[in-house]
């Protein structure tokens, strides 16, 4: 049986155990002070091309959302998020539990777009409703599209008009970044978002997640709120180790280019065989819709989870792949897949 | 320099880290659902003695603290912790922030007594007040003291006469139930606790605390809390492979041990110099009390804590030993205690 | 000028005023345990026939609601509404503020329906996503429709199956209760809800509702959660004066059907005129379609809100009739009507 | 049986209801934008000499302080309130609901120093603590004693050296300011308090607080904060009729003098009979320690409560007096004391 289901079934990139074994016994300091954190701050910033940012370590991606919106807006302010989003959907409540309405926006691709965004603030009038303060959008999607440049300079530009914080989910940024086409660079994001997350667990980390804030207002005391949340490691190395490791060379995005090729080898060979798609992905995670029967034989050998019942005995799945799928099991799949009936 | 600032200046004990490498590439499921979990779980409850308590797998102590607490008290309720109690200190509001008031009592030795807590409670008497609800004790305390078994009996008579659930922050568990002479066993713990943790951070773990709940009534629906308070790790693995090396054998024990032998040698020399202490403390955490000059000394080449002004110019520090603390390290600051004026 | 701006421009029926000036010096207990109050819960139980009822006297609806819903809900438990309840359309954000996501269900009239809810409910399948467990709806709705007892079944029937709260907000529970052809009665309610409000500030009172809470496990420490809250007032005496007048006699309803009869009037001669209505609603709230220019003219002697476009240069507005609506004024705005092009 | 147990025993001031009773059928907008509620605020402006300032009337104290403190304070900050201070005693931790510690400071007369508060802020030094950012202090007191002006200037003082909002609780604001001897006026209060309330409930008002926020940044988008926390009376009217009829001549402060003189009255009488007090409390609260006996035959005729158990046979008691005690009920009191053995 190989899975498809998701992203972090696997364990680390290898280099990262490794170096973790490597300085197990060192002595240092806890909470994010140690020096393999600070130096993978340094590190990132050297990436983004930004000294003036804040860069805090995380140990998932529910834990930054709401730490992070919690700490940006008042208690009257909400979050602005397509119907998709995973604060929405898939978080628990977590960010309403720290008091805050997402006010969600249906759409069709998991994107937000200026129009969504201007008609959600302006529906919101006065103080009998609560304040739109801060968008929310996930880079690439939950259901794996991506934003282009140019999507997210215009969303920017609404944000400056009606003064609202972007912020973005980054957990799959690494695939939405490597995706074919999308000329968006890692280096580009402090001067789109106020703040925004680089995923490590759903590329190559055994955990981890780097929230950039780059708005100066966002900054301060921004470690009071991590410990309030539970969010401060006391042996926060593991977080620094990992980071350093996936950025000291390319690795981030060799990890995330092997995601996306895998996924492109799954795309072409589903699409060259007449199936079509429940959405135009581009990233790790592709939609394919399947004879139910088909899906029965298929799952004999691999496991992934059925997305949506589309009628005529046909239902969409979800494939994802990742910087540890096997190409081997890609071939594979393709090769049950014509014996399957497709 | 060689530090005993903390517990948690080293990474893992090695065999975790052996583990992890050897597993890194299996599939597994996600969210603590994986067989490692699953299996750490099932050897837990075996060296519980008990099957019907529900185990959960967390990242750090204040995590673990507000997602229980939070879960546990409806929104009036509250809980009642030692003036000295880690979620009154050092968690920043952490348990406030969930909604609920901390009752803190006043206590020499980090120590909860019944009689303070029927104080505690009896004061509160009408619904202009909160209801004191969640009797909060660490054991170890932060200060290194321990309960008696019989203590923690008495405690739990008048839980159960006040209706109050009692809960153990185990961050240091392990030092706790390995301190000379203490007949506490871990698995006496499910008969006299609603719920507690075993710490893993500071005995041996990377990261990790399982959080054993044995009250029926609040096990309900508990992972939901988890998730929403960014609690379920999408690599939980990383914990069920952690608990199932500790507690596969002693090492968890042996570890504790350790640490509490490292204390021992520090104590008895120390006291042997005719050196007084802060507080009578048995177990990996000692507070002796130093000239002002001497202290400036020994930190040329060791780092701790100050953590009390004594007057005369002396002052309380603080050592802690930890599973990694080398026995070289601990004779040669008591070699260097003498011809520092010890 | 005259307003049909809502049902709470006047202030209270004067008998009210009545009964505080003539109670005033005399000296009672505080925080609703007066004699009044006492009296008014004893009246109010002996109307719903129920003497198993708690009921607590608040001075707001979003106090109301918001003091209920965090009551009687885990942290990881929501609710579900119409889209157009008002917990989620205007409150601010209570009933998150409290820590608690409210599901929108999209509904064309303002009313919920078993399926709607089935459907909310059954979209949440795991820990991942909060838990369905109180449906909130308003009774006349915010648009002024109303329930029938039959459907008020049908859904509390669905809330048994799924293990569901049901909740009423009754901010215009007086009119829905006495439109034309319902047989919805005051005594059915405790059989239905779990929970529900009988709104006072929109129906004869200066400030007050009255929350009755039918399902016995909701009820413990209410007045706790009343005080956290801030709706315990110290005197009282004042919500409780005037639920004693409300109900010591039929006042309350013959406020609430005469409010009825002025929309009726207005319904009547709106239609007889030819305009047609946004929603068809027969409580004390109306929706007529008119010509903009129409509404510029009727504007000039009569404040109302304009509700939504409807294309073709016409407009839905708002007319609120109440306890206090002068007839007179109600038969001017009709012959304005026709002279203005009605 | 007359009753001394506090000032909210009776309604309002005949003047109150006289005015709503003129006013009440007039049609007016909702929520505090009426024409009464404008004139209030306009003329308590005039009365603090202040015109930027920012005026908003509340039905009660507990959700003055909890919407005020809840807008005031960032998730991880604190306030620091003196150990009797009713938000840290009495409001069944309404301010710990919405998220933030209250820091206790004991203290033996229920008024904070600058050296109080220096010692609580300076204790907090990281990010494992919350942050003390708001001193929270009442006057008069919970036990009736008062701050000077130069008292208040000093802790002003502390307050802006330590970046510390200054918050003060004005339920018995009246009694406070018109206590013999004190020079304080309220045209002091914007210069020394960055918020504080006028306590309308215990001084004549049926209902209502006037908050005066005085800093500019804490005044954007209150009315949200207060909208969410169920604050905004749809008849805010109510509220602004009340305290219009207050402050348009001196009868506010006429009120206050009459609790303060029935207080003086009884003190003196019972400091000449030789008893002494727990307390001195110069404002309408006296705290006088009475043998058990006698309290028990006082209590034949007179409500009050016992305020604490002092050893040999005695208690003190508390007798609080309002702007409608009767002089003859006090002189019957004093009467009944010296026969009852006094």
């Amino acid at each position: 049986m190989y899975s498809f289901k998701n992203d972090y079934s696997e364990g680390a990139h290898p280099r990262i155990l490794k170096a973790l074994t490597e300085t197990n016994l060192e002595q240092v300091d806890g909470y994010g002070e140690d020096r393999y954190t600070v130096k993978a701050v340094e590190l990132l910033k050297h990436r983004l091309k930004r000294d003036d940012v804040d860069i805090h370590l995380f140990s998932g991606g529910t834990q930054t959302n709401l730490t992070a919106l919690s700490a940006f807006l008042r208690p009257h302010e909400a979050a602005v998020a397509a119907s998709t989003g995973h604060i929405l959907v898939h978080e628990t409540g977590a960010v309403e539990a720290t008091g805050h309405k997402v006010i969600s926006v249906e759409v069709p691709d998991g994107k937000l777009t200026p129009k969504h965004i201007r008609e959600a603030v302006e529906s919101h009038t006065d103080e009998h409703m609560v304040k739109p303060r801060l968008v929310y959008l996930s880079n690439s999607t939950e259901i794996g599209t991506i934003y282009t440049k140019s999507e997210l300079e215009k969303i920017r530009q609404l944000c400056l008009e009606k003064k609202l914080y972007l912020y973005v989910d980054g957990a799959r940024l690494g695939s939405a970044l490597c995706a074919a086409g999308d000329a968006l660079k890692l280096s580009d994001l402090p001067g789109l978002a106020d703040a925004f997350y680089i995923g490590g667990t759903k590329n190559g980390a055994l955990i981890g997640e780097a929230l950039i804030i780059c708005r100066e207002e966002l900054r301060e005391d921004f470690r009071f709120h991590m410990k309030q949340k539970g969010a401060l490691l006391a042996k926060g190395k593991l977080l620094g180790i990992q980071f350093l490791e996936l950025f000291r060379d390319d690795l981030y995005f060799d990890l995330a280019r092997h995601a996306n090729a895998m996924a492109d080898l799954l795309r072409k060979a589903i699409g060259g065989a007449g199936h079509s798609f429940f959405v135009d992905s581009p990233s790790n995670q592709i939609f394919p819709i399947f004879p139910n029967e088909m899906i029965s034989r298929l799952q004999e050998n691999y496991s992934f989870y059925i997305w949506a019942q589309m009628g005529g005995d046909r239902s969409a799945v979800r494939l994802v792949t990742s910087w540890a799928t096997d190409e081997a099991a890609v071939r594979r799949f393709i090769g049950d897949l014509e014996s399957a009936g497709g």
